[in-house]
């Protein structure tokens, strides 16, 4: 695998690094833990300027498992109160020796101004409403754990579009992988269609939800929506929430999905979340793995580890 | 020793139990730090939705002492803010691979709620003003080393006793443990006598101090009183703090006692804190252990650990 | 070495215990990470009463290099909103097992009125507008790095003088050590020239700027400032600041310093911050070894570490 610098983008990583990353992540999902600590001395800043339960957590977790020292940062109690610029707080992690900082962020493109500024390797746990890339990674291996495959597939994407930072990085990775790729939600909520990739298309939610093989609802992000919003909560569920009505009318061995924290009663039925036919929680569970072999082959350049596989991708 | 699944309730816990808990607690403070890491590879969430210094850091020391990995959560840097339920949040966690949780919360019993749609362990680190189990067991652990015993003892627990979670705890296990149990405080602060177990009694002062073995003075919690208290702190610890005057009528051999954080010359003067006759230090130096006696059989069963002490406890 | 015993003020340490500590910080900044952990088993717990970057993740990667298990403090979410002192909580600390405490706190002296009461090591990370040690140790470490020496050289401290905790503990170190200071600054930022000790200067910008081997820009704290401050930053910046004017006045071979975090365009031109003759990243990166000395000296008593440099300390 060629040296990865930095993670902001999913356009950072060649289709061969996405299923390589893929597959290593597979082996940590299903790894013991603790056996192997490639970090082992490293120090990794964990710098989270919005809210975030699962994305720290779920990286704090993958930087341990692979035997980091980690340092967090909170917003509120830094010197970016002192007017302190993000460039100089990473500047200085870098000087103090830190190798790789996680960051989310309010901003969006904030991390693609500092890349070529800094050698602290950067990896985007979300910035403003433009990328999340390892939630991207995690919800691939998650379709590939279940499907086996991603060429011939169809997903469809529902609920607020506009906010969602999870689907800027699957628009750059799903249609190269030969998933096909369906969007549907409110017409307040939905992006630019001259500003999606060829193929992808946007259909209403009677097709969405019953011709693909994975429905991933998004969160309603309340607090993004700076007008009022026209509907209430239960309008909200009934025309564009997966209903227990909608999931009924799934296809066959199709599967929900759902990047979290999630509304219940709102984009999704609270009795869904963990229905059989939910990946939900097999996603959060990934998300730890999908960050380690993030962490690892961005900090170890992927040397040692990951030799062994490289002849054998075959996704 | 019986698998122990949560710690939430004080009643979670047989007599035999606690008296185990207590022995193996007594194991580790007295054991040189660093030399077994039972919990090495585990991962272990602190959640503390109220403010909180010594019980936080006692079980993160608890937990790092056990070679256990430990993710921080505060609520107000949390998805908690996005709307997500406690359910959600500890669901996610157990999705992660987080084998326990340590919860402080402002509602009472929502741990009871949660305890049966759960696999991760759950710790009650203060509900509301209902239990606080491992606040209990420190303080028995403590009485224990000092006494030797427990039968046949008197404990009274002064002051603030409708707010106070300690004591819901201690209403669970000291009356099983053969300790007689009296109460005594303003009668604005006072339990329903209704809901006591026999045998508490609710006496005045002089009495409470004078014929106890152990005189437990209890913080003032101010910020749970939403009606103004009618009395000055100088009348308070007058009428019902540990004033000097007081101590002095203690019986020989009696001890003070006192959970923390105190309020200094209000429920106790600010002497007695570090008076010869204080374990109030010993606590906190006691809860460190108790918590890793807890943290361990919950997470190992306590196997290996217990087979040695099951035969020899006789407290 | 004499064992130390807290570190509050420059003035603990003897002229040869500044001396050895910048020997010991210059071992630790030219050795691999991890190689040995002298504090493995130990507590430290970082309580930061201040925001704070810079200082809290160096003190947390040097605890961490040095192998000691580390608590993080915020004085919001901790029992000091319930009116505990800050005595009490470093009591209940060391009641627990820690055994040292690196604080910063807005109170000058605070710690000074601790020192006598507690057996825990206390660690100065900043008290007020009194003193900074660490961040002087971290200085001249940088200092002597750079120049070899310390007797014969001139060293100005420019700026917001009256505020500065680095410049207080300056003041105890830099004349010991044989270094000349100069003070500039604007008036309202000075300090009472009564209190400065004998062969410290104030003098103009110009001879400041013109005549020193360093020229240590201060943050212009406007956070401290009660009454406004009657320049822009712009003035400010012309009048006070290391424009890129005044640096091209520089002695051949002087160099820039900032303790950070910095005010780009006011205290001090952006362009310089990271130019060639500026050491303030260094300054940086030096900080993690000067506090892994000053706690490796604390915490084992410089026992093992120190022989072999003992005879050898000849800066």
């Amino acid at each position: 695998m060629n040296c990865l610098n930095h993670l902001i983008s999913m356009n950072d990583l060649s289709t061969e690094q996405i299923k390589q990353l893929i597959k290593r992540a597979d082996d940590w999902a299903t790894q013991p833990a603790t056996i192997r600590q490639p970090l082992a001395g490293s120090f990794v800043a964990n710098l989270f300027l919005e809210p975030s339960t699962r994305t720290r957590f779920s990286f704090e977790m993958a930087e341990k498992r692979l035997g980091a020292q980690v340092l967090n940062f909170a917003a509120e109690s830094s010197s970016t109160s002192k007017g302190e610029s993000i460039y100089d707080t990473l500047r200085t992690l870098q000087a103090m020796g830190v190798q790789a900082a996680v960051i989310r962020t309010k901003q969006n493109h904030l991390l693609q101004q500092l890349r070529d500024s800094l050698q602290l390797q950067l990896i985007n746990a979300g910035d403003g409403t433009n990328e999340h890339p390892t939630q991207c990674l995690l919800d691939l291996l998650t379709i590939w754990q279940h499907f086996g495959r991603f060429a011939g597939l169809r997903v469809a994407i529902i609920g607020d579009l506009r906010h969602s930072r999870v689907l800027g990085s699957h628009l750059q990775a799903l249609p190269r992988l030969g998933v096909e790729l369906l969007l549907a939600g409110p017409q307040s909520m939905m992006r630019d269609a001259a500003e999606l990739p060829s193929g992808v298309k946007i259909v209403d939610m009677a097709e969405a939800v019953q011709t693909s093989d994975v429905v991933m609802m998004l969160r309603v992000q309340l607090e993004r929506h700076s007008e009022t919003l026209l509907v209430t909560k239960e309008e909200y569920h009934e025309q564009f929430g997966l209903t227990l009505e909608r999931a009924k009318s799934m296809k066959p061995g199709a599967v929900i999905m759902h990047p979290g924290p999630f509304n219940r009663g709102v984009e999704i039925a609270s009795e869904l979340v963990e229905a059989d036919n939910s990946l939900i929680f097999k996603q959060v569970e990934n998300g730890v793995a999908a960050r380690m072999a993030v962490l690892e082959s961005l900090l170890t350049g992927g040397k040692a580890q990951w030799e062994s596989s490289l002849q054998t991708v075959n996704l």
